[in-house]
């Protein structure tokens, strides 16, 4: 992880949330880890977003106060979700059916407790969340209102078909409909008597490409901190910015194939196809020199087994490489290939400089 | 993991390696645990297989004492490699390259040991190996039974183009290849006066396919303690062999778009493709109840993110599920989904009888 990028990635986040005069509440899925967050709140409330229970856990054992669990929550974990309840200032919950909300309004009588909830909506993923166009999602909306059980904060959506995007300008776009859809549906909502005090939206793509962000409160992008060479290759960074990397050593060479094979394979990279939507030959990630400065062109990582990566170059391969020869992958996605490792190797420069223990499990 | 299935693997795949008349040396790199790793050896000489030197680490602390090492070797693990070395009555690397050689000679002699070498040989995967069609290949082989500072054991191969077969049939011929192609090279080595003792072959589709295996010495399957939805598309085993499972909760239902999604993602089932080859529509894993005893048909699980897997039917989706509704997903590459637990929960039936915990790392 190089530290310098990812401190001025934390920092142009920062700045770029506070120009649009939203909150930054950021996911700390992408690292796991506390120093990271630390970093990513920096300037802002303090607020952070996890994916798993675990790294609420963890954030909250290191003095954060303000959490929302961003997965439409899993009913068989109330009594994690009671602790973090008791532990923290806020910690707030999604759904999107009556039936969690029926489930939530019980054992919150049960635990003599008031559950903080935002309405999870779908802004065009077709994930999870309520469609905003219908009726359900009012009557939710409105049941979630009412419930003396729940304190309903507002509506959240992540519209993840960013991620399918093959620029900034088409990021903007999806932005701006998640920003209108989610604005027009809390208007829809007030219209019905129903409080709505959050509108959180958000996902790298989007918050990077976004040029105002009117009436939205808070944005949950995360991503970000490390990017990636998904990222990369739909314009939300530069190649410069991807602070996370996987170090790997050339264990073979096949001049007679032009091929090299490294021992980074799934279980280091992740199996993750990568943005094929906009390079088809994206391989399974991008090389550079171990120093992590220059782009190894013309060489794609044609394949992964659990422990193996292929290297094809399309002209001979470099003499130079041997086994034992050193290369750096940028992977293609951060998230899961960072989920690979127990440690991260905190550098600046060539200089190792700390290490970071990121959490796992749920 | 089904502790039942797990020691009927086992047993199968001991009784079929007797009557094959080769000695088993398991892979643990599926499963990346001592407790499974005895299960594997039972009856056998008690030789392993491990895919990093954190396996082979966490299974000479717990008393396994011959170990191959069977990756091409990374020149920058002499050092955990020197202390396996002593550690252990046999620990054997794997080269295929002049470079690697000279590293292992100049090492053993600063370190004053012999390491000992198998020769590895490409049998039509096309990862790593000496092509044992070529001269160089020969040569290799000549300088490491020349050599006074390694023990050259043999050679080794693993015809990993067997997971891209259709059937049982199909990995009956790439067995009889691999074999073939080995044994007709370790002649051919034995007719220039090299001594070959090892001839290692193996990879679970082709040993559960072979019928026989004359001239080989040892075989080397391992994803077969637990199998998976790819070993069971392409014919290695049956459904009900299947051992490791992800449980997983509900958390959203669409029956508009007839889609559910659960808190099982990339990070809980891997993002492996799966046997596409055999079925295009094979998804992202096998759905099963939560006893994992009945197959849930016409579900596909059509795309994971990180923490969420979507589920789409090609029927109404079944009105009994709701959030909290538990299911569980055979995954399609049990060595890569097991990868992402710190913990296995042992089952017999539905009582948890035991925790094992796989290393991780390299």
């Amino acid at each position: 992880v190089d530290l310098s990028r990812v401190e001025r990635n934390a920092r142009r986040m920062a700045e770029h949330t506070r120009r649009l005069g939203v909150r930054l509440r950021p996911h700390t899925k992408t690292h796991k880890c506390v120093e990271a967050a630390r970093l990513q709140v920096e300037g802002h409330s303090g607020g952070v977003t996890v994916s798993t229970l675990a790294e609420a856990r963890a954030l909250a054992e290191a003095g954060f106060r303000d959490i929302t669990y961003a997965v439409a929550l899993p009913l068989d974990r109330l009594d994690d979700c009671e602790r973090l309840h008791r532990d923290l200032d806020g910690f707030h919950l999604l759904l999107d059916h009556p039936r969690t909300l029926a489930e939530l309004e019980r054992s919150g009588s049960a635990r003599g407790l008031r559950w903080s909830v935002l309405l999870k909506v779908d802004s065009g993923a077709h994930r999870t969340g309520v469609d905003p166009a219908g009726d359900r999602s009012v009557s939710l909306a409105s049941a979630l209102h009412e419930s003396p059980e729940v304190d309903f904060r507002g509506i959240l959506t992540h519209a993840g078909q960013s991620y399918q995007c093959r620029s900034a300008a088409e990021a903007a776009e999806i932005v701006n409909h998640e920003r209108t859809l989610m604005v027009d549906f809390a208007d829809r909502l007030r219209g019905a008597g129903i409080t709505v005090d959050e509108i959180s939206i958000g996902s790298t793509p989007g918050v990077m490409a976004a040029t105002a962000l009117e009436g939205v409160t808070e944005v949950r992008p995360g991503n970000y901190i490390f990017f990636d060479a998904t990222q990369a290759a739909i314009g939300s960074c530069s190649i410069d910015a991807l602070a996370f990397s996987v170090l790997a050593t050339v264990i073979g060479v096949y001049p007679e194939r032009r091929e090299a094979v490294i021992n980074a394979g799934a279980l280091a990279l992740s199996k993750d196809p990568g943005p094929t939507h906009v390079n088809p030959q994206c391989g399974c990630g991008v090389l550079v020199d171990p120093d992590g400065q220059q782009l190894i062109a013309g060489h794609t990582i044609v394949s992964l087994s659990q422990e193996h990566g292929v290297i094809r170059s399309d002209r001979d391969l470099d003499p130079s490489w041997l086994p034992g020869t050193r290369l750096r992958i940028f992977p293609n996605h951060s998230c899961l290939a960072a989920a690979c490792f127990d440690r991260y190797h905190i550098v600046r420069g060539t200089e190792v400089v700390d290490e970071w223990h990121p959490v796992r499990g749920w």
